[in-house]
């Protein structure tokens, strides 16, 4: 079917503001009907084949293209959704919240404009992909290392604007994020930080700048589309060493979190260490079908069998030290210390595993920052492809985790799905992702997956667990649990949108938050 | 004589906002006339009267009363200067930048509202003061460090605010800040991060929480008075070494700079260290009639006394080690070996000094976070006993760090002021803070160290170098420091001013931000 306008805006002022777009960019860079397949939404969770569809795309080469393309959008009313890479296929790929929406790609503007090797960071456009930025690094010979998220293939601007993590001892990508030039919605352009002295010699090494510190208000928001960004980069370690830790029991993981706080807020554990889930590893290297042929999720005695199999636990913990020897040799013993009383428990560094291709050897490559798609090898789990990611987070405390992981688990299992999680250790709280992966091509899966995340959205909502990010299709339903003192600060964003986008051009929807002139009372 | 009134304030307007204020707050907790002295610039520069003078001051007790202050100062026009403790002497104490702003005085919100010793954090209210919270601290026997800045008189919420820094390795004190309570300028009341949550479990946990991440935009600015806070601290490592190393000649801050680059983006250097200047560490234990007693800056022959009776170079630099002791112990052996050529230098842990009073057994503590004011002898160095900071911010680098110090030491030396300064290694950046002591008492000193101060700023502009924090009376010089395509950064500050605050309530001038009321073509 045609895509659908965008609510209020006519065929006719499309049309144009089309037609102004491809006179910016060029009539090859303009992509509406067929072309805007790659645009949609991979994984669609919803049946109603008129949701979240994109009108068209608009791919500029240059901040000037994004301000002309940004005051023409003004002009018809035309909504832009801007997106880096649009790589992100669990939260929805490069589809807007709203039909219609114009999607803005910025993957063309994929310059890597400076990599300082003396400082540790780059600057680069949002269509950089950890890929391109990695092999840049390569080829200079920098002793530089990158941080990446599980899928190689997305922007660095991007998912540190999502609040994206990795799994080195840089994380933390927005708070490695240093530096930024913004398109605002009326088409002015902006730099922050430092980046707003003429001449200055510190954009990518100092954050702060001079007065408000407002770089934050262009992450997970529709109030600019970023242009520019720096990063800091780590410098090479003097040594590197990943390790596995297995644990035999499902119940482990209250002994386990409880025992990762203190290592994590000491900085013992340095790096961004997630405790990942028998399936979620399992699948990484095998298929459900070698295991079990059966309906719904695998049944323990199986379970059992891929663990003696494979040289897993019930959970693995992946982590990996950084630094001089002596330094990594004293906190191993501190780590190998904390967990060497639970029955049961398996340690391994990279020597001692069996199978060629194994959970540890591919997490030390994204450990030391080597991008790859390797972790997406899960979505064949079960055949049909589809993931979405659910994402709450929760204090690392052994209470929390095990309650987290029946609360999920069960409603997961209940849908007749494998519970594949992981704990992603941040500065203090843990991101608890589930990935569920369904079959995309089965309307009545995805009806059954809709269900299933509303409920759990709701449920860890009523026990004090937000999101920290979330697929296009849930951003109102998860804007709503951050309810305190009557929606008052959603109320703020409103303003602060209402002031920087009066015409409700950016991304409606994104966020929850909503132009004046789409606004739901 | 007479505070004047607010520009565009009536008198009748105005003391009908303090009968209202003192309906709010009791009124023993407005002052006026007499008592509003402790609200004035203890420092003054101006030899205008007139100038950063308060009208009065209201002192509330909670976060209800901040509310119906506020919609109070709306109501009669009334602008309001929040300070949380006012104790910044260096930038203008408790004053505002416009004449007869009402100080909003949070010093009564002093609640110690949590500290929890397993994540390691505390949730205070801005009238908490570093003494106060390390004093909770050490008697509940919490095994925490706080990071405190030179003065512990100062407040923990408002330093972070003020994005100022400390010298454990939690020194970027905004970067420890996670999750706030602000009142907006419409009375209206926000929590950011995950307290926007109703019965969340990790608001001092997680900082960017879902969405737009908007913490940033309530620092250094007038968007909203901050009423709770959380702050990161840090666990009482397993060992702690401090050290100081001395340098002979004033051209070593070249290479010593140089060296420290590598170190500190390689997380060798820990924590928030400092190279600092002879005469500001000699003037901790000593005054300068001690050794001089001609006119204007001390002579190179003296500086040479100085150093063999103090044990001091021309720069020293103090740092600290953090952790267990073979960790210490090899890092150690890396800062060594970097500085160890460097003709004349010498190392020295705290066993290693003569006097019972000394740079490094002072900084010892700093650089524990045990809150101190020793740091302010200095004021004592010649007299006079007022002082100014000026802090621009600087790459890590040998050429930077000499240009900075000869820059700004000729001048401060050519208006017969010593140069006292030091650089703070941030993550990334140096800050080179110069301290200038000048009288306070004597009309034609405040009227050279405000011409030189203009001086500064502008040189310092002219070479890229920006300052990150400022004295009220050079806040808008600063701002427009910051011009970048045609002040657009300013702009956009001004655009989100004027909607979260359409009267200009709060704040006039704070970082060189007018409300649309007040604000000049």
């Amino acid at each position: 079917m045609a895509a659908p306008l965008p609510e209020g805006v006519s065929a006719e002022a499309m049309s144009s503001a089309l037609d102004r777009f491809a006179r910016i960019v060029g009539a090859d860079w303009v992509f509406t009907e067929d072309k805007i397949t790659p645009y949609e939404d991979p994984y669609t969770i919803s049946n109603d084949e008129t949701e979240h569809r994109p009108y068209a795309a608009v791919a500029p080469a240059s901040t000037e293209e994004v301000q002309e393309i940004v005051r023409v959008a003004n002009e018809f009313g035309v909504p832009l959704w801007p997106v880096s890479r649009g790589k992100n296929f669990a939260y929805g790929g490069a589809a807007p919240v709203m039909s219609g929406t114009v999607v803005l790609d910025m993957n063309r503007m994929n310059r890597i404009l400076e990599v300082n090797e003396e400082f540790g960071y780059a600057l680069v456009e949002p269509g950089v992909s950890y890929f391109e930025l990695y092999d840049y690094i390569q080829e200079k010979g920098l002793k530089l290392w990158i941080d990446v998220p599980d899928p190689g293939w997305g922007s660095v601007v991007g998912n540190a604007l999502d609040h994206g993590i990795g799994y080195t001892p840089y994380g933390d990508h927005f708070a490695m994020q240093c530096g930024m030039e913004v398109v605002l919605p009326n088409g002015e352009v902006v730099r922050t930080g430092m980046g707003a002295m003429p001449g200055n010699n510190t954009w990518q090494l100092f954050k702060y700048g001079y007065g408000p510190y407002v770089d934050g208000i262009f992450s997970q928001s529709n109030f600019g589309v970023v242009t520019k960004m720096g990063i800091w980069l780590m410098p090479e370690p003097a040594g590197y060493r990943p390790y596995l830790i297995t644990f035999e029991n499902e119940d482990d993981i209250e002994t386990v979190t409880e025992r990762l706080r203190p290592l994590k807020v000491a900085g013992v554990i340095q790096n961004g260490a997630t405790v990942r889930s028998l399936v979620l590893d399992a699948a990484i290297t095998r298929t459900k079908s070698q295991y079990y042929d059966g309906d719904g999720p695998i049944p323990p005695s199986v379970a059992k069998t891929m663990m003696a199999d494979l040289d897993l636990g019930m959970w693995n913990f992946c982590g990996a030290l950084y630094g001089p020897p002596p330094v990594m040799d004293t906190l191993w013993t501190a780590i190998r210390d904390s967990f060497a009383d639970i029955p049961g428990v398996k340690f391994y560094f990279p020597e001692d595993r069996r199978h060629k291709v194994d959970l540890l050897l591919h997490r030390a490559e994204t450990m030391k920052g080597v991008p790859k798609l390797t972790e997406f090898n899960f979505l064949n789990w079960d055949g049909g492809g589809g993931h979405v990611g659910f994402s709450p987070v929760s204090p690392i405390t052994g209470k929390d985790a095990i309650k987290q992981y029946n609360m999920v688990s069960s409603r997961v299992r209940e849908y007749g799905f494998d519970y594949m999680g992981l704990l992603a250790i941040g500065w203090r709280d843990l991101h608890h992702v589930t990935v569920i992966v369904y079959d995309k091509t089965d309307p009545d899966e995805r009806k059954k997956l809709d269900e299933l995340f509303n409920i759990l959205v709701d449920e860890a909502a009523a026990e004090g667990y937000g999101e920290y990010r979330t697929h296009i299709r849930y951003m109102d339903r998860i804007a709503k649990t951050y309810s305190w003192n009557d929606n008052a600060l959603w109320k703020m964003h409103e303003t602060i949108k209402d002031a920087l986008d009066p015409n409700g051009i950016l991304a409606p929807g994104k966020s929850g938050i909503w132009g004046k002139n789409r606004r739901k009372a």
